[in-house]
């Protein structure tokens, strides 16, 4: 018997990568219980082979997991996963750490918790902020709730990369999804920003022009200045990116990041701004922030 | 009579804040010509003022100006720029500069450039980087075509900020409008992210965990990686994005830019690249447009 008695709810990729990954970190006795076990079908014998590969014991129910186990990791599909703690809350004992890694919404999380609490479980809200086939159990991850530290505290040692952030379960996966906005954003607007340059000849230019201007300032200050500014450039911004779909469509690309980009503009100039702060923009985040709530901003 | 015989043909916004800024580095004798002269409208008057208070010298005709200043620059609205470009032609002499500064159409300016250089008349593309009421003449300014270095030599002397890019005309202002597709986006979508934030009380978290990422790498750096790994995780992408943006509907803001991004994402994974490549993302911005290219990205 392992010291840490860790199980997963849900086996398929994430659970298969983490445990993996701690099987070579020397853990063993991991446990695991998926919906497919005694369903005959080629997902259950797909699942028995790479749970024979991780080295992780199969149970026949989630009850026997959820006993024998002093760690639940949830990773079960986002719609499962308040099946999956409403089963997890009837069975864990007091004293024992229950991880949702699954993507369910954050304000489920924080009801959940709360149930938990109720009971005397620690509940975690673990994100995962990075590709898990590659980095496997040390996907880097973000933990908010109460279990949060004891969840950093017990698996930390084995390698595995969790920042905790104060607040309540939901705050983990909430991070998560804001800060998806902007990377996923900023990936998207590189690739259409360089297929355009690419198309016009210019991407060694373009990448020198755009990266000066990215390393001239700390991103933060850089943060700052764009949310300000915007209050009072918005408007004539609008135009510029409408030149901008102009060339794009000329070269027939589809201006897919412009066209928003010209759209939120013209959301933000439709606050009156320019005018009302008399061409003074808001310097700092938090004032930008107070100026969209009293715009009422979406 | 000034070294410099410098005119600007369209007295707006822009010729104004140019001139007045170079009048203050002590350059005079600058000329301007603007066709709402002679129409007797309030439009003239408020024109003639500010000729005056830029100590700038009124032309009766387009060919008066022409003729007697050996630098034009071209500050008409974008839609009588060839117009403009057009009378130049006629009236100017051999080895005298025209420059336009307009946001007329890149290939339109590529156009034109032939026929100047055809009339031993050096034609330069100048387009302006930046806010032009704050910086004046000072506006950082790209320039291509055959008379971009002649028109730097002239006026950096004057304070004016002119970097020459390889290239025929057109370039400087394509550079331009490739160039705002990233910076506009940027703008705009760091407003989302940030309103998003906001919004669920986690600015300071999400500014750290954002700032981190972007300040991890030279910027160069980053769009490589980017515009590689979006060949091979774009489809998986695209569903994360999904759950940010239900996450926005649920605080009833308007996804604009994190739609966009789903759709860029989508049009990205149906190249089919994820299985075509294994896995195995290009490192290097030649090698995604070479991809690009093969698959016809648009």
């Amino acid at each position: 018997m392992a010291e840490l008695s860790l199980g997963f709810v849900g086996f398929g990729e994430v659970s298969f990568c983490i445990s993996s990954g701690l099987r070579d970190e020397g853990l063993s006795g991991i446990c695991a219980y998926d919906v497919v076990l005694g369903s005959g079908t080629l997902y259950e014998e797909n699942l028995r082979k790479r749970a024979n590969e991780a080295n992780v014991i199969l149970c026949d129910t989630p009850e026997e997991l959820f006993r024998s186990c002093k760690v639940i990791v949830c990773a079960v599909q986002a719609p499962y996963a308040g099946h999956a703690a409403k089963s997890a809350l009837s069975h864990m004992s007091a004293g024992s750490l229950y991880v949702d890694v699954t993507t369910a919404a954050p304000a489920e999380k924080e009801r959940w918790e709360k149930e938990f609490q109720a009971r005397s479980i620690y509940f975690a809200d673990s994100a995962m902020m990075g590709p898990l086939t590659i980095n496997r159990h040390k996907v880097p991850m973000i933990a908010s709730g109460c279990g949060a530290s004891l969840w950093q505290e017990k698996m930390v040692p084995l390698g595995m990369k969790i920042d905790v952030v104060k607040g309540p379960a939901g705050d983990g996966t909430r991070i998560k999804l804001v800060r998806s906005v902007f990377m996923k954003g900023l990936g998207a607007l590189l690739v259409e920003t360089f297929l355009l340059a690419h198309r016009s000849g210019l991407e060694d230019v373009v990448l020198k022009s755009i990266s000066a201007t990215v390393d001239q300032l700390p991103f933060e200050k850089t943060i700052s200045r764009m949310l300000g500014a915007d209050m009072i450039h918005a408007e004539r911004r609008a135009h510029e990116v409408a030149e901008s779909i102009a060339l794009m469509e000329t070269l027939r690309l589809k201006p897919v990041m412009a066209a928003a980009t010209k759209e939120r503009l013209e959301l933000s100039a439709a606050m009156g701004l320019k005018d009302e702060l008399a061409g003074l923009a808001p310097k700092t985040i938090e004032e930008a922030c107070s100026v969209w709530d009293r715009k009422n901003y979406r």
